[in-house]
């Protein structure tokens, strides 16, 4: 589906330091390239329900329902704002996406098969990577900013899933337990690594 | 997944007579029957997000967006209204289910295989009736009601959608095509021959 552009993903548990190292990485690659920058649940209509209405609530949705709602996300994301990028030949950078509903709605119990099909649909990265950071390193940002809503427990299983992916080559894993520095470098270097082989993309 | 209660479906295109047919035929069935009447998109918070912000839009959502969306909508329902309703015994009558979503989306040309998939997490309802008005009635209905946001074309398509399970055996059909009175009592005696081989329903 990807024309010409190119289309990567950053994954990784909330408090990671994701959105940050994702903004570095955009605005480092943009030096180089026609660099955009989104995210996941999305500015459209969809994803913005999902931020507003049913994130952070005291009764949350049934979990069918909320992997339903992200991937009906996804699917407006890709035709208002990936696909238009990619079709212009930019670099899309993308904070969080597919891998996200697997390790959030998978380890509350869905089946990864059933969320793999209901996302059928949306347009596939070329590259995503997961930004692993230590689920205590992350509780404890969390609790600094007070916006913890998950456990231990819950951050744990989030990850197992992402490192599924880790081991079954889906997923690209950059150790996020570093200086913000450190993990900038690391992302920026793993993104050029990936991107030379891209035709027309580096010399 | 029903423990007590039975579910029957009511089908239709827009401007069917559906919903004033379903509140006839709960009217009537509830004098015998302990009956819920509801609707799709339901009253939750998805559904009412449909009403409000998704449906006659003028920019409408990618087809596959909207699919996925009536599908969440579908789960909460059936977690916050059907099923707790059934759980009671009750006889629930809804007012479009899941044929809508495989007669609307399936007709704008998304496989009906993956609209039953995606919405494979949500009840099977014991019973759908499609009830069957022509295309040109339906049009003329909606024109009087100045509500009218479909062709003629369209009509047909989505008429087809549902008339091919009418075929393969998952709608009953019941004729559309005359007096209200008509129609409601032909709905009402379908309706208690359905329930009849049912046990604990009708003696």
């Amino acid at each position: 589906m990807v024309e010409n552009g190119i289309f990567v993903v950053i994954e990784g548990l909330d408090g990671s330091g994701k959105t940050t190292q994702a903004k570095i990485l955009a605005q480092r690659l943009s030096e180089t390239y026609s660099t955009y920058l989104t995210a996941e649940p999305s500015r459209g209509k969809i994803g913005t329900f999902i931020r507003e209405r049913c994130l952070y609530e005291q009764t949350r949705l049934p979990i069918e329902a909320e992997a339903l709602l992200f991937a009906a996300d996804r699917i407006e994301h890709m035709q208002t704002e990936l696909k238009p990028a990619l079709d212009q030949g930019k670099l899309v950078i993308c904070d969080r996406y597919l891998y996200s509903s697997l390790a959030y709605q998978g380890s509350s119990g869905l089946s990864l098969d059933w969320i793999k099909t209901i996302n059928a649909r949306a347009l596939q990265p070329d590259f995503s990577i997961f930004l692993d950071v230590s689920p205590e390193r992350v509780l404890e940002r969390l609790h600094r900013k007070k916006s913890v809503m998950e456990t231990m427990e819950t951050q744990r299983k989030v990850r197992e899933v992402y490192l599924k992916f880790v081991e079954n080559g889906e997923l690209i894993r950059v150790d996020g337990d570093k200086t913000r520095e450190a993990v900038a470098d690391e992302m920026y270097a793993k993104v050029l690594d990936l991107l030379r082989p891209v035709k027309g993309y580096v010399s």
